[in-house]
């Protein structure tokens, strides 16, 4: 694509490539930074005023201060939106995500008198249909790495912050034998808790669980499959889930802010249930999705399939 | 200081507000980089071949090609290290920091099609003479904040990458009470380990014991204190050190680059052993490490005192 | 007794002396199988279809292909249940059993090349009244020994499988005491979790409570005595309990296939509540127990108390 | 291969086809029972004394009574070693191996009055040159799983049961990806432990690190291998060590009875050390192990190459 | 204040100062004794039944027989608060403590033949009006220590024994910084649990939230706050928290006996929600529970806030 | 015996009888104090200096100040042990213990406005002989019980305090199947520790192992044992050492101030080795300690055994 893309950066809109960080930011130095992503169904944010409240925790809990006010911080997030949408065509959606940094602290700031008290970048990037096409039709393929998810008392999972190498790590594992798989962590305890940007549901009996929320970030996809389940009629658990379960499970699905909710085909490489893609619990809880927000994502990504 | 410095950036030296990075580089959206950091004496590198493999270290830990051989990283830090000397004044010395990240990669690299695959930053900085001073007289404040070390089966704390969080929020604990503070965090197993940058020693009965490697950074001052310290015919070990020992030493300190070797003088707001400022055996150390580097640092700080 | 007992083995009904397995079999080297244990009442089976999801729960955790259906091994189960049964009294009841394994792999079939993929055994054994029939009247003896329950990262104890040490040590160490000693195990982290084949409930102010699932073999006997309680009445919780739990509770039961439900006399030692056997409320549990499966199996255990 | 194999079964030699083991044998039903195995070189036993030295403490560690002395024991597998020779090529070699159960206990017995106290096997094996064959010219493929090891106070790794479906479980894991891989398991801890048989060495700067044998069984070759390293006048320490340590080391390598050393080629897909293999370490240690036991071990799988 | 205060001491109503316990007493040599503590409000002791209730649980878990039954510690109780409140003003309320030792055990008895099976302790104290009234104005600070609450399988947090060492060893870490901190322990498994007597509770989202009862002391005013919150139409969790939840709550409060509510200022420093001291949701449960009791006894506190 | 016993308290020498402790003492209501005990051999004191080291290294880690020097305190012990062996024959001798509590502090100074700044208490009892003989004929009864050992972050073990309920609640368990029984505990990691003022060594292949200090009182008897046995020629080891270690041992010994050295005859009930009493290496250790005291303690404990 030849199209410009724009991030908003410390005060104003500018073409991406204009967009550069200081190598003294924190935010570099030692990814003294949060983030949020939301995206948009049919060119309109999904749940901006949540993913910015969450935002707003992952700041609180690391002490930074964004200088802006969360409802300033969703009004510039729909300008860029609107701005990037203007060459993206109908049936395509986009990601949007806020970054906050400490900016330059302390000596630091010594050659860069007049940065900013903190680096606050909002971008928008397409999301990517081709590369995961596949995984609608065929399932995802969860691995669970030797990696295991950082425990809250270092630092918490749930705070989204640019310190990502603990899943980084996880997924060059498991990346290395099977560039299409989806790294699926274990936490401190053995317990499944999540990937990159993603959360994990089993599905058993007729009934959905997921993990408890200590370990993994509340994902506000997450918490929609939870809602849209529980409004189909499902009774839905948050508990420890481990490898037992997950091997006995009837389906198995991931939610994320691009996924929404795919279906996974194989956990270790076993089959999950009867092999059905999806399964009819996923499937109703994706049917569901799509009414709620009005736009057939899966027929967004199927349509790459074959290309 | 109204003095240019400057940064080898991606190939070439420029003054360093010239070094900026994209922000969809994976060392900023996710800390994804490594680096390393020594310092001069009297204007010369200290121990640059240590420091360099450690950083090589870091880098197989996480899997990032720097497209340099370590030789060729040497000779560029020496150089970049020359062009900022001009302008230091000969009894004070600097930091110097070897910085690689993996780059923009995958989709990310739409916008930005002719960016390197990496970026590759050497800087550097004065060292904080000023700040630090008072600890050479009076003995640092050292802190146990609750905040635990992240453990090495999630991350090891041994690599030394762009992911501090950890510790800055161990930072933030401890500093909140006391600016002066310096965090020394426990590990998983409720051991001491580290804090930023930094390595805690302790003297009982005239032997030196300090944290096993496994959960701490294995830093070169701290290697060069246990040479100076067997050297000086001391009994050095390596062992599980906790709060007890702690609390029962005679004399405590710490390493670091910057600090080279720091005497304690309280812990969780206890006096360590007699309190005299430096203890006897940490005055040996001290002295031998003096001599070691043929450069009177500890005078270089004290001179800050009254300042 | 002098009866000839019979067991499925390997696609035909023979005298169970006949049943024996090669020692290359991954059963008989490794554990590597799984089994599940039901049994009749008034000589009908009880649950039979709730036991054999179980196993093939079981086999999917450790991915053994059995070569049969549900359905066909419940009706394997029925047929060497009846075979049995011919000679055991009206008024006793017997266990049945299936276990299957991963057979011979590999090189090992070398010397035997015409076994068949696994090894499928379906077995029956009388219940053992007379040494469990005091129980009924004096509570078992529940000892917690110092060895603990493999945790579900390294294998869960969800399945039910050969690989029963961790439980024997645990048996040998508390019978070396007291041979009627039941050995009830801590978890990873200090819950009480289960004995062997066996769960265990406490009874206080009313309500009842039983480990979570995630450690435990999840009982159908456990869950009929949950079920049972909840029709009685009563809050039953699964939850994390230990051993304070246990030694402030007023009440204490077990349950378990054979068992079904056993009040407790002791715990370590020590009286649980006033000492009544069983208390009311196991009381409540027992007959209702006796009343769905329309046989009186404690009369059965009782009958045995003086001989 | 159409020979006939032996082993010693319950007090006598006859071709393997008839040692079959009664289900009701508690090795049978739940893995309780131990074992060891040994090899030839050039026809002859190795440290056969120190493996039954190992094997009567793991009949100590689960007070399983053998009937049988140390003597005996050593005696009996001479002898069928020696018969299973007969068939053997020169050049060749073969593996033997005790088995011991705790036989059938209780009620058990009631249908199997005569069956001896426990079950004893002693058997051989053929090497499994073939197979390996390529890990000798192209390093073998360490991959970690996800499944950790049983602790040891759940079970100690030490003793060597025939309880492996925590090892067979992290197998199933590594192979579903790469049949050719060995899985080396993490502890509780996170450290490196071992595989299935076998042991992991580390080379870094010229010295020999080696999991602390607490988590891991205490093998005879590795054993051997640090003997040799020492004689060989390298530094050999036992150490926790992780997957820092592994990806940064300069070579590794694998012990076990008919591996002896085995060069590492990869570890999680990442290249060790600059990938000669093997390594320059690792190739004296292999040459001292080919003169210690006068048998070109080496060559004898290398034959198999290109077969 | 001169006013004679009373306890009953082994039998009698004695001056305080005649109660004292020979130094061979278990309670003395090994804090080997428990204690329950209520208080009076308007001069009327509150949920006595239900402190005696917690006070024999202790009992029982430590096997200790106090040689009286609950209806006569509460008689007794009430007999020795009569007392001490006849020199009490009207508006002022007092702690009652019931403590029960093991006693002179074995050998120890040899000098003190005579002395009682046990030491039982029922002794009144007038409420820290003074020192706390501050709290109530401007939120306590809590402080996250870095010594972790003792787990459960060493000796349950749930039992209040003489055993106080771990939670004064948080008070000395805590208040060396800052006297009027109050320490918050975390659990084993770095959740948020308990401080010195008293329970923390979070408000998020009009939620509230309060560690699970596994790992902290049961506190009668913990249920008071969690009925009266749910009576005001609250829902209520028992959950596991950690630092992520207290550092992104909307308020925070504690209760102990003698705090009954008390909101919280600061978490390790850092403002919770918007600063309002109390919060809405806390200033709700806090007129809830002075209507319950029938005494204001915010205003108790408050009246000394300028004294 | 009718003889008077007599204890330094706060600040004179009186009849044991009148040392009595108000119950405001923290050393009371909290435990909140530190002891340390040593004995005569031939009436002469044992290694003082050493025990009031660890003494004042205890107060130092609770921050007790005890008012007195470290040589005032062996004055005074060694006044009171003077007074006290007046009435002991000569072939017996005596243990003397030091505590101190940190007073009455705060509001509860209230009643006691004249009581000293802390408790200070010297005291001296007769050993068990009678009670002991047996295990230096029979070997004594090790038991682990399920109860761990509190880790290290909570409180350290190597402080000698009077907060013993963790090991009252193991010997509990372990008394109450065998009286005579000594409990062992583990640790958090599962790693054997100590017992009640015990340590315990394993001798296998006649090396010498004992458990790391860190979860384990630095026994003075322990390291005199160390020192003997590396001065007989052996091989000591400090290591972490689990149940597989001690059920494959050839011989296992404990040590305390009281016990000296005394043998083990059975672990869980298993018998130790060949089951001589002593075995030759603890014979051997147990000779050179009573040459080192110059005091034949074994036979003054075997004096005792058919009485």
């Amino acid at each position: 694509m030849a199209e410009q893309w724009y991030a908003w950066f410390n005060g104003r809109i500018v073409p991406e490539i204009e967009a550069r960080v200081p190598f003294r930011d924190q935010g570099f130095k030692y990814g003294d930074a949060v983030f949020d992503t939301t995206r948009t169904f049919n060119h309109r944010l999904f749940k901006l005023d949540e993913h910015i409240e969450r935002l707003y925790r992952s700041l609180a809990y690391l002490r930074i201060d964004p200088g802006l006010t969360p409802v300033e911080m969703m009004r510039i997030t729909e300008e860029v939106v609107t701005k990037n949408l203007e060459h993206v065509p109908k049936g395509e959606d986009i990601w949007a995500t806020q970054r906050i940094t400490r900016g330059i602290v302390g000596d630091d700031k010594r050659e860069w008198p007049d940065y900013p008290d903190r680096t606050v970048i909002v971008e928008c990037r397409p999301l990517p249909y081709r590369q995961r096409a596949r995984f609608y039709r065929d399932g995802i393929e969860v691995v669970i790495p030797s990696v295991r998810r950082t425990p809250p008392d270092a630092i918490s999972p749930r705070a989204k912050t640019h310190n990502y190498l603990n899943l980084i790590l996880a997924d060059l594992e498991v990346k290395e034998k099977n560039p299409d798989a989806l790294a699926v962590l274990l936490d401190t305890n053995g317990n499944l808790c999540e990937g990159r940007g993603s959360n994990i549901f089993l599905v058993r009996s007729g009934e959905v669980v997921t993990p408890n929320e200590r370990y993994v970030l509340p994902g506000v996809s997450r918490q929609t499959a939870i809602d849209l389940a529980r409004e189909n009629g499902l009774t839905v658990h948050e508990a420890d889930i481990d490898l037992y379960d997950a091997l006995t499970a009837d389906e198995a699905f991931i939610t994320s802010t691009s996924f929404c909710v795919c279906p996974v085909g194989t956990i270790n490489g076993a089959r999950i249930g009867d092999g059905t893609i999806p399964g009819p619990v996923t499937k109703g809880i994706m049917d569901a999705y799509v009414n709620l927000v009005e736009c057939d994502w899966v027929g967004q990504y199927l349509r790459y399939v074959n290309e």
